[in-house]
């Protein structure tokens, strides 16, 4: 039997009595319970009978999480049809995304595809061209893996000055799936790709025939055919029927509504590689085809959503990911980064997917400069911002991924902030 | 660069070759191409714009997906409020139940509960009895793992003998999800135990308020008062908003809307552990608190809502778990016990999860008997059903994990049914 109590237990005790009137303590007495409409009075909800069973056949959250939802700022693009929503990050739990609230990036809206007449196409420099039907794809041996998926336009807004107060918007273009499908070495196997097959072109079934152009190598690694995300089949904004899942690499990549892969022997210079998805460097040039989503991290349970509410004991949680492949280590700093200590890895930490992060921490009502930094297996460490617009200018929309800075004030209130 | 031709390419052609009229060949030639309305031909939905960004700010499936439901038997309980549905394991992919397909069990529908009106008290045998808030659980660090979640009677009306001729009904009493909670140890750490305090009781907010007797060694070691699944908060139908989760235990002592969790020096002795979640054995006597689900498989590809469509190649897949821990590994046979072949655990082996399973077949259009046999870390093997049956009787409509058997015919149709 534990009874011992604890030093955590000690910080809740002093979290409750130092709380101010309308916080929230997290002890209370069971001492005249007869007085509240507490436990063990019965609650309302416990007097009637409740909803049957499938009167929902496909389920939906409590109609008090109505507030959690994928959120878009109008002025980001020209048209809202194509354009960006964000991920509710701050309510998220764990490392998987629910599908319903995954972010969505596309450029002529969600085509609404009858799966029976979808077909995916592989030609070019291959020995034998094949048209697949969902069926065909479907008969193939599957994987499924977690991976996450990012827009490297997240953060985007942030080059020149912090512009977004709010979690959701500062990051919520990153979201993490189970994903399934087929490998597609195994169907370029099976079209028997020509020695001089150096890329692939992937083209989108929507509107904007959205495309990009893959090394093969990449292809021929770990890019999965997917048509399944989270257990069912992918959503419509998602990709459904069928999408590449690119891990690690550029969201942008991923093509969803995938119908045509074409094997070639350079790259396409399509408009989503050379206008767009490019950074435009000081000197007026540009990188281009950098795929790789690098080590990343931000603080989650501690945002402007979510201001303290007292002081004392706080999980302070984050999410960290790595296009390069696992999170090794993660470090928080209280003081903009002059002091680092290291935060515990929760969970399953998995290859190129959402890491979850935590650090017991008792906050004295202090204001502090809250801040994460991610190091992957490469042994590549998250640059600060300075380091990064060192490097890259401010001219650029994609591919930040600085240290993030909280700035926590005694009152509990949190402003999204840079510090370089 | 891969051009080889597999073996199971091979299979692929022939599968295709074999196929009759109206069957799904794997390979399409491109040649002719303009003669369809198939790629590069430019579909409907491309030459056209698709709705625009959160439109649907929660997601939903496509429509085209509309009979991916849960489902539920009329006959099996005596009203739709207190009954039971069941997850379309043939649809689902990878390891995570979509939370929308979770299975449910009720024994007076699902209250609608205020999370902000909700509160779990800890009381008993302890120092300091304690009333909590959602708000006051969710500052404890919390956990995140992914547990898989079993009904004791999935497939309990199969004792007798087979009566279901559906994947969904003999077996979809079983989900896996990741939940987020706070450890149970560390609540019960916090109201301070007494050494005398042997059994828990936990009690839902439901009309039923639903109750089990936990022994404190579960509660101690693995069981998470669970406020998430899924990375989003709990789904009414699941216990919005807090329920317990013992992992690998019986479904129904993860109780859901948990209000009340009472220490106690004995089990109290409540109806669902003495009328109801008991064994009737063939001597009259009756097994009690036989609380983990042990090692069972089903096949989910070969099943009777996905009879074969052709000859050749086919991945059988299906799905494993064991209340004791990971599955070590799955044995498949294809005439009803002979002969066992290994099957191949495919991505994430976890603790108490669904583990996914799969075999590379050929199948030359004989009548088959299929069936898969699961065995954890423990060395636990999944027993027969006559082995079962000895040692059980055919009474009990609980603990069912018997060896399943799907009856394949020349016509690729599959019926359920039993061999001892």
């Amino acid at each position: 039997m534990k009874q011992k109590k604890t030093s955590r237990r000690q910080f809740m005790k002093n979290a409750a009595l130092m709380a101010g009137a309308g916080t929230i303590g997290i002890e209370r007495s069971v001492a005249n319970i007869e007085d509240a409409n507490l436990p063990p009075s019965v609650p309302e909800w416990m007097k009637k009978m409740g909803r049957g069973v499938v009167t929902v056949p496909y389920g939906t959250p409590s109609p008090y999480e109505d507030k959690v939802i994928r959120r878009t700022v109008p002025w980001l693009t020209a048209s809202p049809i194509s354009s960006i929503s964000f991920s509710p990050l701050h309510e998220l739990k764990g490392i998987i995304t629910p599908s319903a609230l995954h972010f969505e990036r596309y450029h002529a809206g969600v085509p609404e595809i009858n799966p029976d007449e979808h077909r995916l196409m592989i030609h070019g420099l291959c020995e034998n061209p094949l048209i697949f039907t969902m069926a065909d794809l479907m008969r193939f041996p599957s994987v499924s893996e977690i991976r996450f998926i990012e827009c490297p336009a997240n953060g985007g807004m942030e080059w020149r000055g912090a512009q977004m107060e709010a979690l959701q918007f500062t990051h919520g273009m990153v979201s993490c799936s189970e994903w399934t499908g087929v490998k597609l070495s195994v169907l370029l196997d099976e079209v028997g790709i020509k020695p001089e097959a150096k890329w692939l072109l992937a083209e989108g079934a929507d509107g904007a025939a959205m495309g990009r152009s893959i090394p093969i190598e990449k292809a021929l690694d770990d890019s999965i055919v997917a048509y399944a995300q989270n257990g069912e089949m992918i959503r419509p904004e998602q990709g459904y029927p069928v999408r590449l899942v690119n891990p690690g690499w550029e969201g942008n990549t991923s093509v969803k509504w995938l119908r045509r892969l074409e094997l070639g022997d350079q790259p396409w210079h399509l408009r989503e590689e050379t206008s767009k998805y490019t950074d435009l460097m000081p000197d007026g040039s540009a990188r281009r085809f950098t795929f790789v989503q690098e080590a990343n991290s931000v603080i989650t349970s501690v945002c402007p959503e979510k201001p303290l509410k007292h002081k004392g004991h706080h999980e302070l949680e984050g999410i960290a990911w790595s296009g390069r492949g696992k999170i090794s280590h993660v470090d928080v700093t209280f003081d903009g980064g002059v002091n680092w200590q290291q935060a515990k890895l929760k969970g399953l930490v998995l290859d190129k997917a959402l890491t979850r992060f935590s650090f017991d921490w008792d906050w004295d009502g202090s204001p502090a400069l809250l801040q994460a930094r991610a190091v992957d297996e490469t042994g590549y460490v998250q640059p600060t911002l300075g380091q990064l617009r060192e490097v890259r200018g401010v001219n650029s929309i994609y591919h930040k991924n600085a240290i993030h800075t909280w700035q926590l004030f005694e009152s509990g209130e949190v402003r999204n902030v840079q510090i370089d």
